[in-house]
């Protein structure tokens, strides 16, 4: 199996957030897809180590935003690439309220989604969640949403988006390095059960630079 | 709720066909994700109208190709704008077949997967499905996967990417186009369970031109 025919597929990049017993979280992910549309329901997948899981598993519900081609890196580094078990990652960002009472980042995003949980299916170390749609906004209609092959673009500086960003983010620095989305943990020594915080890949994706 | 907020989503442009009862189908989705990476696991998403859908529940396993950025516009033709209840779409076309006996094309394509059901989920109009990959092979390493919005830009000639497809094509001829993907049907009469054969949207997403 090569494992290079996955750098293949196309997604875009979205933050998906919820709120229980006072509090709010979100995450970067890379999986969101319409799947019906009468009635409206979207799909989402997320590792089961992700604090925002626990939360959407305890309020049944989740807002959804699409990353928008202009968006700031500050907004996927800070939904990215930290833990909400360690921080707040809404404190003193720009954000909206829907009507599930879950947040939403305002800035940099390009539509909405405020969905309740219909049913989930365990797929191992992930979990995929159908979400019926019940509010759906156009936040700005001119940005379309960010492509995952363009956030490596805009990531990376001088990554052509045809090139598998592992492959040109090669030496550049110390550490173990995402071969999906090229994301850089810099540290000498990669956990058994880390997790992308970009992409959600396991650390069987990681190599070392 | 703003329908238009599901077209800031963005795709991959992909083929799913199995075999059945020495019957070989296929048809083009926009949603094909990897979901685990140990084990390999992808998820598609197929309209339960679809006769692919019938032919993967029978033999229990699927092929899926990512198109090409550079794929003919007669390949999607082939599997987008006819049904398998009418013809095989696999005549005449160059193919291959993986190990667990699917059809898939090989020409504008760049990577192939070969997988086998392991779950289903039922989301209503559609069907979640969870393959886990036993074959994976990148085919074209120079040349990324098609996106959706880049297909909308192929297949409509001036249409902009940011702009959805179905403000550009208003007036181009008569039927009712797919608000969506903007396919256009070119019928006097829009049956009611009729189905996107690009984009698997249902009737109620399609205008009268």
């Amino acid at each position: 199996m090569d494992s290079k025919a996955f750098f293949k597929l196309n997604y875009g990049v979205y933050i998906v957030s919820s709120s229980a017993d006072g509090k709010d979280g979100g995450c970067v992910i890379n999986t969101m897809a319409q799947v019906t549309s009468s009635p409206a329901r979207l799909s989402i997948a997320l590792n089961k180590n992700n604090h925002t899981l626990k939360l959407i598993e305890t309020s049944g519900t989740f807002s959804g935003v699409v990353l928008s081609d202009d968006v700031e890196m500050d907004l996927i580094k800070r939904f990215g690439f930290q833990s909400g078990r360690d921080v707040n990652k809404y404190d003193g960002l720009p954000q909206g309220r829907d009507g599930l009472h879950n947040p939403y980042p305002t800035q940099g995003v390009c539509a909405r989604f405020a969905c309740r949980v219909i049913s989930t299916l365990d797929v191992g170390t992930h979990v995929i969640i159908i979400g019926e749609v019940e509010e759906a906004e156009v936040m700005d209609e001119k940005t379309p949403g960010l492509t995952y092959s363009d956030y490596h673009v805009k990531k990376n500086g001088a990554t052509p988006p045809n090139a598998p960003s592992y492959q040109e983010n090669a030496g550049r620095t110390v550490g173990y390095r995402c071969s999906v989305c090229g994301y850089i943990l810099e540290s000498d020594t990669l956990p058994d059960d880390f997790i992308c915080p970009v992409c959600g890949k396991d650390a069987s994706y990681f190599v070392k630079l």
